[in-house]
């Protein structure tokens, strides 16, 4: 007994919790209610009219199925319940076979295009096998599709009534703070992944459920993933959206929610590069500390600059202004154009510089057209290279044989990667006794990482591209304070 | 008239061609119907008991709500819906108030944990409306529960009985395929990009739908899309497929549907770095034609090698058997450590090997402790790189202001992307005058390239392991071939 009661009162605490963190739960809770209380007193003060009050399941099955949490989908969900009331209304008078009629309904319910339409189908079966069933029973078909006919009417005004009259919940709204709330992840992830790039951070095992892509709570992998994952959320919330009438700070006809999603995608193909960046600490092969830090303050500045550009689109989405006068890329331009100056101008740090020394090549060399002759030729040129090779190669194979041959049973309870786990540590096992050879795998490691910082500032072009186009087409106001300069 | 005609024509036609690519659909609309058949006839027949007949629309209802397109799926809801009945049902003997009840229900329903039986719900806050109704009209709550009940128990019986005895339609099937198409598209995107890559086959423009990853018809683009975007559709899947009871291929008590997923995620890993080798096509900066030359051969096997293991995964997963005594990874391995070592034998090709003439760094340079200070206390020591720097700075801020200033309703019409539009392209602007300066940053991105690649095959290693203990769980039978050999 004593456990029974503080399991209920975990479940208090935490529907209190969910109360809490979303009141608009609770609000829609109570709407229903109201809306249901509501629907049963009408029809219980219909007691004079027995026959609507018989079928009174109608109505309610209505409220029931109608009342949805936002009011787009609780539209389209209306609409199509009165498209399949009525055209099964319409056939049930017309024609008289329930199983021709079922299986087309739901062929034509799996047919693609007509997906959308679900939930009407269902409801257009249901309603002809009824009246088809009631007719059979009274012969009054007239009768029984008008009765339901009024019943539902009454449904769903009732239900539309409350919900909409009610402390309205749109979808389009949620549509706009996940699109804001993805801005903000993505740019705390880029900062994040930079910092702990910089620090040398590194996972001591990487958790088996960032590389099986499952959630997991990692500051870092949670912020672009939320981006990465919301596709099917915006696209599920943009249906119910293009339904919502204008209303509040969406007064426009034709909304174009489209364009909230298009900027969503741009910013997740900008996302999908900060993925790539924090893969660079995923990977076993790490650039050496010194040389991140010759460039820590060029990498430092783009993350800083791109985190800032990020935050700012974000909060022109929230706040629904234009871009100002100012060219909202040009720390970050200026930022990624110092950081690739530098890079040119180091170039040497990032091929290993001390293997230069031991095959360093002839001018010829350095006419690159014929370059993979000349060198096929002579194999025993860069003997120093071959034998670094060759230890990296026992590496690789050495690797292997952990992932394939180990008893399986070893790893099952705690699901951990076997690869990353025998995998050559650089600082442990090789490094010193090898050092030149780990540094040219891993130094051009850095230019990986580099790169795609560069590529990531360059999709911020076309982020600013797809804003632009949401800010006209939205008829976004103009930005306040700049607003004054021009 | 010859409009409707010709349109009629063509939804015929259109039902025929998705009847033919996918039979089942046919095949589950004609059981849908048959089961409807079937109960009208069922409660026509009991005409004697004017009761049931009355309320038959419950088991109609229920039949066609609980039927689903897979096996999973109907029981997964006709257990909640089952549920939802009984407790309402004992809730409503007990109690008497649809306001609280049915907000309670309703909030019930938005808890997250309980989204699962969201559908539950539903069917609870109905049937105790419907049973409170009644029981305030005719005063017979015991009569109406019973009633409804065997109507509903007929329905679910009637509906399970049809769509798991004739044809059944199983969910696991879908996701067992789903998990082995990825492996193939991927495969297919990794052989694609290498191929265009090494090609260099540049996107003259590239399609907006893919800067805004919007699904696009590319051949390279959908392969790892299908791949990345099928989370959502795996999850549904598996949450049906763990409701379907032992069947067909899939014999066993509590079938390890998760390990499929887990298998997904760990080749969703992997894809990842395949989409980030894509990004290099896409990328303004790309390598000169020649130097990928230089790699072409090592690049294709690591291509083709890859390719190779994960079709042979994939073809694994099909035939639900294991892995063989050899190491699947060998070949991979080896190609990869090829490019490695290429890499390493040439790395003098990666950083601009003309730059090395002009300020070839002095032996103490590679001392990289103090190589920052040194540097920046002699700007013009590699005053060659940073003319050349500037010259890119110009293209960067000229890219810029196209970005942000130009008036937008020029791009409406084609969405196509300003960024990619005005940017350099490099064979037409600078390799003429300024050849050196854009191989510095481009030949870098090879770098990149070769890395990705190497990081990809390394994830391959986590694929493997998340492989096996999908054939350990779901006790894979051995490879044929090479059992013998064993």
């Amino acid at each position: 007994f004593k456990g029974l009661w503080s399991n209920l009162r975990a479940v208090v605490v935490n529907s209190w919790e969910v109360g809490r963190s979303d009141p608009r739960k609770v609000v829609f809770s109570a709407k229903l209610g109201l809306a249901l209380a509501l629907i049963s007193f009408l029809i219980f003060w219909k007691e004079p009219l027995p026959d609507i009050s018989e079928h009174s399941v109608w109505a309610i099955l209505t409220v029931v199925v109608v009342f949805e949490f936002s009011i787009g989908a609780t539209f389209s969900k209306g609409l199509n319940r009165g498209l399949g009331t009525l055209s099964a209304g319409g056939l049930a008078l017309a024609m008289a076979d329930i199983f021709t009629v079922g299986s087309l309904a739901t062929f034509a319910k799996l047919y693609p295009t007509l997906k959308a339409y679900e939930y009407g189908f269902r409801v257009f079966t249901l309603t002809y096998c009824y009246i088809m069933a009631s007719g059979y029973r009274t012969n009054e078909f007239m009768g029984t599709a008008v009765d339901r006919f009024l019943l539902i009417a009454l449904g769903a005004g009732v239900g539309l009534l409350v919900n909409v009259g009610i402390y309205p919940i749109w979808a389009g709204e949620d549509l706009h703070n996940l699109v804001v709330k993805n801005f903000f992840n993505v740019a705390n992830s880029l900062e994040g992944i930079i910092n702990q790039y910089l620090n040398c951070v590194e996972y001591k095992r990487i958790p088996s459920k960032i590389l099986n892509y499952q959630a997991y709570d990692d500051r870092l992998y949670t912020g672009y993933r939320s981006a990465v994952e919301s596709t099917s959320q915006e696209d599920t919330l943009m249906g119910f959206a293009i339904w919502e009438p204008p209303h509040g700070r969406y007064k426009m006809y034709k909304y174009p929610w489209r364009n909230f999603v298009k900027v969503s995608g741009a910013l997740r193909h900008c996302s999908f590069m900060v993925m790539a960046l924090h893969g660079c600490i995923l990977s076993e092969i790490q650039a050496p500390a010194d040389r991140r830090r010759v460039f820590q303050d060029e990498l430092q500045r783009v993350s800083t600059a791109g985190a800032k550009v990020l935050r700012e689109l974000g909060n022109k989405v929230k706040k629904m202004e234009k871009l100002g006068s100012l060219n909202i890329l040009d720390e970050v331009l200026k930022a990624a154009e110092d950081l690739q100056t530098k890079v040119d101008r180091k170039s040497y740090l990032l091929v290993d510089a001390n293997s230069w020394e031991i095959g360093k090549p002839p001018i010829e060399f350095q006419d690159i057209q014929d370059i993979s002759k000349t060198d096929d030729n002579d194999p025993f040129k860069y003997h120093g290279y071959h034998s670094f090779s060759e230890a990296r190669l026992d590496l690789g194979t050495s690797r292997s044989p952990e992932t394939t041959n180990l008893p399986f049973a070893a790893t099952n309870g705690f699901h951990k990667s076997l690869t990353r786990e025998f995998s050559f540590k650089p600082e442990r096992m090789v490094i010193q006794d090898e050092g030149d050879t780990y540094k040219s795998a891993s130094v051009l490691s850095l230019v990986t990482f580099t790169s795609l910082l560069i590529e990531f500032v360059a999709r911020l072009g076309n982020l600013v591209v797809a804003f632009e186009e949401l800010s006209e087409t939205a008829k976004f106001k103009a930005p306040v304070a700049e607003g004054k300069v021009e």
